[in-house]
C-alpha cells in the first residue's frame, strides 16, 4: 500500500480523500491556493502546500507545481478527484512519467472517453445500446440534414470536445438546424479549442441513469448499480439517488452489463461511471466519467462498499476483493448538494464567510462537508460547499430523513439552495419518482413559491439559532439584518416577476 | 398514527426523539429546565416548555409538571428517552390515567424487572439462564453463608432495588462476605429506600453482552442481535459494539430465543434490552432495560432498522412489520460516548461552554450529538455530549473509521473523553477483540499514557483551528492559554503520581 499520497484537488472531495486515505493509513499532502488556506482539508491533511493564487489556472491547474510539490513531500501517488485535472490524460501521463501513481485509470482510457465521437464509436462496436445518429463529424450542412432526416427530428448537435452539457443545441426541423450549425461549431471552438460537432436523435423528456463501475488492473470489473441524476439545472447535477425509482431487478442487469461492456471496451481499471439516458424502458451511452464522481456516497451507502478507498487500492496494484456476487443492495439513499448559490435567484454563486453553522446528524445521515464555522468560500470555484446523504430503508424513508436533515441544517453568512432541496422533498412528481432530465425548470414555478416560503421560514429558525450562538446583541443585530435584507430583496423580486407576467 | 408527542427528556435523547417524530410526521412538543433553555433540542422542536429550574428532581422528574404540560399542548403520546422517568411504572401508569400513550411498555412490564430479584424470579421460571444463587432475599448472616457455600465463593451480593451498578459487592471468602453483607443492605436502604439483598455467582471476568428486542401489543416480538457494552468504567457503557467480537450465528440464535423468552415472559411490548454476562460459552441474564438505550444506535447501523420509530409505531397500536427472518446483520458499528468529562483525571465531569466546535463526518459516521458551538453542558445532569458511531463492511473498517472520526472531532471550551477513546481505539486488546467488563481498569496504565499524548496532540490541532475559526488575536490568546494550562495540570498531575509510584 502506498505510504503517501498527495490530492490534486480541494474542498469537500479532497476533504473525502482525505478520510479514505487515513482509514487505510496512508499519509496524506493537501495542496491549496492562496484563496484556499484556511478551508478545512487543509487542517485535515498532514501536510500542505501552497501552490498559487487564484484562479485555478495558476495553481489547481498547474500541472508543475503540483508535481513539484509532489517530489517534494515524497509521496507515492496522486488522486486527482473530480474536476480540475482529473479527466486530463496528459497530467496522468505526467504523474507517472515523474514516477507517481495516477489514482485513476490510465492515460488512454481517459483520453478514449474524453472525445465524444470516439467513445461512442468505441461503444457502438462494443455492442452497449447509443442513440441512433452518425460517429462520425458533421462538416458541412448537407452532411447534417442527411443525418438528422436519416433519424428523424428532433436532433441534438453536440461538440465533441464537449461536456457537462456545453456545447449543445436541439433542432426540431431542417430550419432550426441549419441555423444551429455553425453557431455550435464556434461555441466549440471558443470553449473547447475543436470545433467538432456531431449530430444524434434527442430524446424529449429522458432519465440521466448511470452505472458505477470498478475494475482493477487485472480485468476483473464489476458493477455497484445505478444512480439517477435526472434533477439537473444546466446539466449540472443537483439531487442524486440510488436506486432509480424507476429500477428492477432485470434493467439493473441489462445496464450494468452494458457498462461493464462499455468498460472493457477500454480495457478500464479504477472507478468509473458509465452514463445514460433512459427512456420508454430502453437505456442509451451517453459519456463516461473516467474519475470519481460527486454523488458516489449514494452508491456507498446502499452498497456498504467504500469507492474511494477501493480506488486507491486498485492504484497500489490490489486484486478487486469484492465479486459481483457479494454486491448487495440495500435501502435506498438520496444526496442533495448543498451549494453556496441563490436558487431563488437563478441560481447565482453566493460566495462568503460562514458566520455560524449548524450541521445536520442522527440515523441514516451522511454529511461530507468542506466547511466549518468561520469558513470562508471563496469566489473562485464550483458552489459546492457539501454533499448531504440520507439513507432509508426504503425510498419514503430516506426522503423523510432528507426532510428533516435539511430543517436542521443551517449555514449562516453564505446563501445556500437548501430551500431548494426542501422544496422538491416535498413535491409531488419528485414523491411519485416522476423525473426527467427536465424536472427543474418543468417545475420551476412551483418550486420557486416552495422555496419562498422554506427561505422565508429558515430566516426565524436562522435568528434563533444566532441569538443562541452569539449571545451579543450588536453580533446578532447585524447578522439578522443581513437576512432580514435578503428576505425582502427576493420577496420585492418575486412580486415585481408575478407583475410582469400577471396576466399570464 | 399519532399528531403530537411530548419528549420527557433532554439533551442528544431529546434530539434522537424528536427526529423520530419528524420523520413519522409527528409535531414534537419539548419540555426543559432552567438550564437547558439553549439547549439543541429546544430549537429542533415544535413547541418548547419550561417544567422548572435544576437539578432534576424539580423539572425532569417533577411528573405533575410534565403531564400538565402535556394537557396544555395537547399531545396524544409521551416519550420517556432513557434514564429520568423512563424506567419509572408509577409514570407509565399517571400517562395513561390522564389519557396519554405512554411510548414504552406497560407499567407491568417496567414493574416486574424494576426488582432484581422478582425479574431472575421470572427469568428462572421462563427458562432463561440465570447465574447460580438464590432467588430469594438474604436476611441474616446464616442465611448468606449457606448460599454462598451452596454456589461457591467469589459470590456478588446486590441490591435487589439496585441499577446501574450500584449497590453491589463482590466476596471471596466467608470473612469477606460476613463484613459486607451489612454495608450493602445499608447502602441500598440509602441510595434505593430497600434493603433487600441477594447473593449470585460471581462472574471474574465476563462481557456484558445484550440483546435488543422489539415486541408489538399483538404478541409478535422479534430480535436485532446483539450488543458488546462491555468497556464500562464504574458500570457505565462507554464503548459498545455490534456485533460482539465473539458472535457466532449459533450463539446469536440462542442468545436471541432467550431474550425473545424474557420478553414473552413478561408479555413485553416496545423496543427493549435483555442484558446477559457472558463467559466461556454461557451466558447469564442479568438485568432487562425496559426502555430505549443510548447504545441502540450501532444495531441501527448493522440492521437498518429505525428502532425508535419502531417503538413509536408500536406504541401507536401498529402491528410489528419487520419478521425475524427480515432482520438481516450487515457489517460492524462501534459507538463512542462522547462525554463531558476529563478521562485522564478520573473521568471527572467538565460541564462548561462549547467555544468552537468542528464534527466529523463523511462516510460511515453517524453523529447524534446534543451539542453545538456555543452550547452550554450544565452541571447538573449525566455529561454525555455525542454519541459518534462508525460503521464499516467489518470491525477492522469500523475502528479505522472511528479512528479518523476521532482524529477530525474538535470540542472546544469543555474537556471530553475523546482522548481515552483514541486511545482505547489503538489498544491491542482491544483491537484484538479480548474484552471483559473489567477492561478500563486492567488497562489503565498503558490507556492513561496514550490518552496524554493525544491530549498534547489535540491541542495543536485545537489551536490551529481556534485561530482559524476566530482569527480574533486576543479570543485565540484566551482561549489558547486554557488549553496550555490544562495540558500542564495533567502532566504535572501524571508526574507527580509516576513519583508517588516510581519504584513499584
Amino acid at each position: 500500500m502506498f505510504e503517501k499520497v498527495l490530492i490534486a484537488n480541494r474542498g469537500e472531495i479532497a476533504v473525502r480523500i482525505i478520510r479514505a486515505c487515513k482509514e487505510l493509513g496512508i499519509k496524506t499532502v493537501a495542496i491549496y491556493s492562496e484563496a484556499d488556506e484556511h478551508a478545512l482539508y487543509t487542517s485535515l491533511a498532514d501536510e500542505c502546500y501552497c501552490i498559487g493564487p487564484p484562479p485555478a489556472l495558476k495553481s489547481y491547474l498547474n500541472i508543475n507545481a503540483i508535481l513539484n510539490v509532489a517530489e517534494k513531500a515524497g509521496v507515492d501517488a496522486i488522486h486527482p478527484g473530480y474536476g480540475f485535472l482529473s479527466e486530463n490524460a496528459n497530467f496522468a501521463r505526467e504523474c507517472i512519467k515523474r514516477g507517481f501513481e495516477f489514482i485513476g485509470p490510465s492515460p488512454e482510457a481517459i483520453e478514449a472517453m474524453g472525445s465524444k465521437i470516439n467513445a461512442k464509436k468505441i461503444m457502438k462496436k462494443a455492442g452497449v445500446p447509443v442513440l441512433p445518429g452518425r460517429e462520425e463529424p458533421i462538416e458541412t450542412e448537407e452532411d447534417a440534414v442527411e443525418v438528422a432526416e436519416e433519424i428523424g427530428y428532433p436532433v441534438i448537435i453536440k461538440a465533441s470536445a464537449g461536456g457537462g452539457g456545453m456545447g449543445m443545441s436541439v433542432a426540431y426541423n431542417r430550419e432550426e438546424l441549419i441555423e444551429k450549425i455553425e453557431s455550435t461549431k464556434s461555441i466549440a471552438k471558443s470553449a473547447f479549442g475543436d470545433a467538432t460537432i456531431f449530430i444524434e436523435k434527442y430524446l424529449e423528456k429522458p432519465r440521466h441513469i448511470e452505472i458505477q463501475i470498478l475494475g482493477d488492473k487485472y480485468g476483473n470489473m464489476i458493477h455497484l448499480g445505478d444512480r439517477e441524476c435526472s434533477i439537473q439545472r444546466r446539466h449540472q447535477k443537483l439531487i442524486e439517488e440510488a436506486p432509480s425509482p424507476i429500477m428492477t431487478e432485470e434493467l439493473r442487469e441489462r445496464m450494468g452489463k452494458a457498462a461493464i461492456k462499455a468498460g472493457k471496451a477500454i480495457n478500464y481499471y479504477s472507478a468509473g461511471t458509465v452514463e445514460f439516458l433512459y427512456s420508454d424502458g430502453e437505456f442509451y451511452f451517453l459519456e463516461m466519467n473516467t474519475r470519481i464522481q460527486v454523488e458516489h456516497p449514494i452508491t456507498e451507502m446502499i452498497t456498504g462498499i467504500d469507492i474511494v478507498k477501493e480506488q486507491i487500492k486498485i492504484a497500489a496494484g490490489e486484486e478487486l476483493s469484492i465479486k459481483q456476487e457479494d454486491v448487495v443492495f440495500r435501502g435506498h439513499a438520496i444526496e442533495c448538494r448543498i451549494n453556496a448559490e441563490d436558487a431563488i435567484n437563478d441560481f447565482v454563486p453566493c460566495p462568503g464567510k460562514i458566520r455560524a453553522y449548524r450541521s445536520p446528524g442522527g440515523p441514516g445521515i451522511r454529511l461530507d462537508s468542506g466547511v466549518y464555522a468561520g469558513a470562508e468560500i471563496p469566489p473562485y470555484y464550483d458552489s459546492l460547499i457539501a454533499k448531504l446523504v440520507a439513507y432509508g430503508r426504503d425510498r419514503n424513508e430516506a426522503i423523510a430523513r432528507m426532510r428533516r436533515a435539511l430543517s436542521e441544517y443551517i449555514i449562516i453568512g453564505v446563501t445556500t439552495n437548501i430551500p431548494f432541496h426542501r422544496a422538491v422533498m416535498e413535491e409531488e412528481d419528485f414523491i411519485k419518482g416522476n423525473l426527467s432530465t427536465h424536472y427543474v425548470e418543468e417545475h420551476w414555478d412551483v418550486l420557486k413559491d416552495e422555496m419562498l416560503k422554506y427561505a422565508i421560514e429558515a430566516k426565524d429558525m436562522d435568528k434563533l439559532f444566532i441569538e443562541k450562538v452569539f449571545q451579543d446583541n450588536k453580533k446578532v443585530a447585524a447578522i439578522v439584518g443581513g437576512l432580514n435584507a435578503y428576505i425582502s430583496r427576493i420577496i420585492t423580486n418575486n412580486n415585481k416577476e408575478k407583475d410582469k407576467y400577471g396576466g399570464e
